[in-house]
């Protein structure tokens, strides 16, 4: 049989700072201006962030943490796309070429339809790959719903491109 | 390398009406009688929702909201099985073949092992494609442990059909 | 066009039991000492059983309560691994041959980048497969993030061995 694809999964959620933080908020790669922002060290920008797990976790190399932890201070604070970046330099040097990654995007806002294809640019720009980008809420339900934080999904697929490379 | 597929994501959650509403309960794309239903316009049947959006991620086409929001209103209030054999054709219109779609439904309720097969088979139908369901809880937490709502979770696998039109 | 791989997906929650109850944590197939466990009939290893159910949903063949329920008295209370192994015999008995699984731990604890490599051998030599393992937390919100339980998502790539089992 050829080389079989792999698959990865990550989840990211962020709190909404405080209306008075000042705090910007950035997600899927592009500044949404006149809106609080996400909390966290870096941009808190959920949907590159699950990107980068997802691509990790198909490659089978680590997490975010693992990889953009205390061990590279140069990195805290990073954007989002840049960290998207590093993510899928670090799975091609890792011997695997990037299929696609696809992001979802919980929460009540941003709306992501209203700027998909500018966010799905710099998403899939940084990645090098094609990243789709989506968007939906939970009925008001559960810690999105409520407002208190935004959360994204992804998947990513990659395959090796040394078949010797391949998980094991 | 031979045409890579494309992978996809895609969450849904509605909250469950109130006793009294009359509401019909539709998961999986068959009705569940007796039951208190979800609410929502359409039949907020949120297995085949996530299906939809797992669609739409993986071809890189948008989601429910772009494609069955407000610019449709003929599809105000349309079935999810309904939404569900849309989704699939216009994945197809876009070039690509529909490999699987696999659905997890999160929730206290319905019990999806009581009528997976009859479930499965009209999500099927729909798809044109084969269709897997499961069900889970969250033993007793959260906004589905604590019986707010229904959430489903849903990947899906395409090819391009014309590597032209592959994702790019 | 060769045979198309198929993507499942899977999710699972499990609450913390009380600080005074004696449960062991399970978590990846591995022991964590000195900790709180979750609660169960089983072991409660969240991350084995969103493995199986991603792998059940891949393979389109049910999911844990139809497998692993009330049907089968003697995996009552199973470990996480056992669950795991049995879960990959199913699907290669159904004709498939296991690509990858890839989970992530969505909690406060256990820290998987801690106990990384162990866990994943513990999960791989189960499965027969590559089994990915990541970890990352809510940023206080939710039911993982407040907590009350901890969380695992996890996706999973077959193809069907013999074409004329494939999903159908």
């Amino acid at each position: 049989m050829t080389q079989l694809p792999q698959v990865g999964i990550g989840v990211d959620v962020h709190a909404f700072a405080a209306e008075d933080s000042g705090r910007a908020l950035w997600v899927g790669g592009i500044a949404w201006p006149d809106q609080v922002g996400l909390e966290g060290h870096s941009d808190a920008d959920v949907a590159c962030h699950a990107a980068c797990d997802a691509l990790f976790s198909a490659a089978n190399i680590g997490d975010l943490g693992a990889h953009f932890g205390t061990a590279r201070p140069e990195l805290s604070g990073a954007s989002g796309v840049t960290l998207l970046a590093e993510a899928a330099r670090l799975v091609r040097a890792a011997g695997f070429e990037i299929g696609n990654v696809a992001v979802q995007v919980v929460g009540n806002r941003p709306k992501i339809g209203t700027r998909r294809d500018e966010a799905q640019a710099a998403m899939s720009q940084a990645c090098g790959a094609p990243v789709s980008l989506a968007g939906t809420t939970t009925d008001g339900l559960g810690l999105t719903g409520r407002g208190e934080g935004c959360a994204a999904i992804a998947t990513a697929l990659v395959v090796a491109t040394d078949p010797a490379r391949a998980a094991d």
